[in-house]
């Protein structure tokens, strides 16, 4: 396999773009410094790389310097950078009608919904619209409180489900902790994670069992009529794409049903073909009571996110107003992106290519590094979503950066990524391969053989 | 003044416009009521009108029926449809680079936080991008908390700050109250409103210094220690567009500079030229901690908010990360076209000719029905942010539609403006003059001519 990967199949890095205008991208880094407050960051500790132009898997920074991008930006561009129909789409419908308010029905916004509610799995038919995925989950969690009537939310620990208040609260990585005030109402969970095991499993099939167990003893003593939704992520994504164990999504179901619990999927950053299936939950034959998505629904082309809705909720709101809103709910131009990379993505087979390359080209590629990379801890995913877990030490799995932090070894291979021409996705101690959904496949062994290349400076940190 | 008001004004309502298809705008009604989940709606109860096409002040249905847009949508479309710089814009950047993540440099998000942070009062210099303006909200808050080390909010009844769960929490309308579970850490106080005060107050003056002494002792019975921010619509909007009187703003100011409280000024809705100054603030010569925006920003053709930064509170988070953000912080596509509308509304001088339109052609024209219609209570705003409270009864007051409610009289209002070919914005008694600030002043005039003979049925229903 290995002997394939090649970085030399790559074009030459400083080919110039047309887009790139180094005089205009060095003015945007200073007005960035001086002006632009960053996302998660210590304002005065950052260099950020100005990105003047994308065009599929690569992107390109202010000087004209290509980079091919296995991380997605944030996991979304699932077609890739730039595709010219979703171009052509966004520029057709901002000439046409860019807003209307959420009363109006409107062309865009009626056939995105049409074409995510063919594509959840049973009868998730009524579609709400947000601007992103955290928005999307607290109007998930309000839903599940008010048709409930119970206001306790389940949530698991390893998991992201957003930066506002209630999604922050909800999610169960250290990005909660400095906003921890509303963990009243919240209760955490530990999800199966064989590798990690909370649960002194040796097996897959005893971490799902027994992690069901616990979870229905937390279910219990928290009490059930005390318990309004159960959100999880469907395959965990920047919490380390740890794919649940065969049995283990089934059993959340059941006992979601058991206990009158709404059981909320998050697919934010695993639906939309990233796994090789339109939604993750697919692969697990579950079928939840809301399923949450933004991302790859336009791969981020124009902010946009929502809430696919079970016909017995949106029942509750049948007669009684649902008592949540936003000024951009089924924004037009952010529908119209949607309705062109659903269909571009169908016509392009993008799904069926994000499978084929997660069984036939990264599965394999990663098996083998993790034979062969003695840093290399443990590899998992599906599609074109998978986690490369680093360890100082195979035996005793200590990581190469600690729970919620960085280190200057990870440090150290992200750089050395970057100055061979890859961007990854690099979290704690873990780097994800997370290309977009159509990379080709040239393209993607000579990323997998940078990532090779640097997993030798890794090996060199560990015992 | 009356006598120039003439509906007359308006080119026919049925000349055919090129986008309206009406065979799709039929699809889009149905796909709509089988997949689209509305906002704050009652699902089974909706008629929506489809919007196929828009075009500055105005919107035409899936009939072709051309109609006034008074509402701004949600007051968002401060410089009308689809404005043709706008509209390139989004065409061009989408063309170029429609997505990148939050930790980059871009030339369009960096232009976009140079061209708020220039217009912003005082030393706001710090932009910080989110989808809209509850996430706008939320992240002022959580900075503010941050910043101060203390939990609590203050925030006014009858105000409105988003949808998502802190942001609804802090709202001060009925909108909060179905999902008040986190009032823990959210204190109301009453804020000036002569027309219906709170404080048994004769003069704009006695209001202004009565609601300032009700907030100060607020203050001192929670504990000044422990209260982060006080959150404040600068002028409030879908409460009622209630201009706080003189002085009152400015005592707010002091208040928290006295006890260490941030003042968060929302101008989501009263900002971008709506009150006739780039931001409301600006009127009462006073400057807040963090000032949040969203709708005006860009007129909502991309969604788009933000937090504008104190020097103070920024550095805070300059060695310490700050623990927020989002997927599509400072959205190039979003930001784009901010920069666009920014530039246009400068070189049209459109921030002056909305406060043009409020000094000679609004005002005197409300203060005329204020005069003729026995039905309106009260006139009033500043700019093209203007609110008719109508009233059964001049003398008792009593509102034509109960607060937190609707009325069969307010319903038949709204169709009448819509069967006259004007969309007006409602809110339980008042009608809201919101058009976009760059209306023609033919346009404003029919429009009013309109609401003049709307009143005329209102008059009949008071006493
Ligand atoms: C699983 C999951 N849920 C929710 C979110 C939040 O989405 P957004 O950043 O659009 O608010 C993310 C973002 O990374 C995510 O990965
Ligand atoms: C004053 C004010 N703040 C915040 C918001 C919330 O903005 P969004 O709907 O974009 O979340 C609104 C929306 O109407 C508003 O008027």
């Amino acid at each position: 396999m290995t002997s394939t990967l090649d970085s030399g199949l790559l074009p030459a890095r400083t080919e110039p773009h047309p887009d790139v205008d180094s005089a205009a991208a060095r003015r945007a880094y200073e007005l960035d410094r001086k002006h632009v407050f960053h996302s998660w960051s210590a304002q005065d500790l950052l260099d950020p790389m100005v990105i003047s132009a994308a065009e599929g898997s690569y992107v390109w920074d202010g000087e004209g310097t290509r980079y091919l991008d296995f991380s997605s930006q944030l996991v979304n561009t699932n077609i890739g950078h730039q595709h010219p129909a979703v171009v052509a789409a966004i520029a057709a419908q901002a000439a046409k009608l860019c807003t209307i308010a959420p009363s109006y029905a409107n062309e865009a916004r009626s056939e995105a919904a049409r074409l995510i509610a063919e594509r959840t799995p049973g009868e998730l038919n009524k579609i709400f619209f947000t601007n992103g995925g955290a928005d999307a989950n607290e109007h998930a969690v309000r839903m599940a409180r008010l048709h409930t009537g119970r206001k306790k939310v389940l949530s698991a620990y390893r998991s992201y489900h957003g930066g506002t208040h209630l999604a922050v609260n909800i999610t169960g990585d250290p990005r909660r902790w400095a906003s921890d005030t509303a963990s009243t109402g919240t209760v955490h969970f530990f999800p199966p994670y064989l590798y990690r095991t909370a649960f002194h499993s040796t097996t897959e099939a005893e971490e799902s069992q027994r992690a069901l167990e616990h979870l229905e003893q937390l279910i219990v003593f928290e009490g059930a009529a005390t318990i309004a939704a159960l959100i999880l992520e469907t395959i965990p994504g920047s919490a380390g794409i740890y794919v649940p164990p065969a049995g283990y999504l089934q059993g959340v179901r059941e006992l979601c049903t058991k206990y009158g619990i709404m059981f909320i999927a998050d697919e934010v950053m695993a639906g939309f073909g990233r796994t090789g299936k339109w939604f993750a939950v697919e692969h697990f034959d579950v079928v939840p009571d809301l399923l949450t998505f933004a991302k790859g629904v336009n791969s981020g082309y124009v902010p946009l996110g929502g809430v696919a809705i079970s016909p017995e909720i949106a029942a509750t709101f049948g007669t009684k107003p649902y008592p949540g809103g936003l000024t951009y709910s089924g924004h037009p131009l952010a529908t119209a992106a949607a309705v062109a990379t659903i269909n571009t993505m169908e016509r392009e087979g993008v799904v069926d290519h994000a499978a084929f390359l997660g069984n036939d080209i990264i599965g394999p590629a990663l098996a083998d590094f993790a034979i062969r990379h003695k840093s290399v801890g443990e590899v998992r995913g599906k599609g074109v979503f998978w986690a490369i877990e680093l360890v100082k030490d195979r035996e005793t799995r200590e990581p190469l950066a600690p729970y919620g932090a960085s280190s200057p070894e990870m440090n150290q291979l992200i750089a050395a990524c970057k100055s061979r021409g890859l961007i990854p996705f690099a979290n704690f101690n873990r780097i994800h391969v997370v290309p977009p959904c159509n990379i080709s496949v040239e393209e993607l062994k000579a990323g997998l053989a940078i990532l090779d290349e640097v997993l030798d400076i890794a090996d060199g940190f560990a015992a």
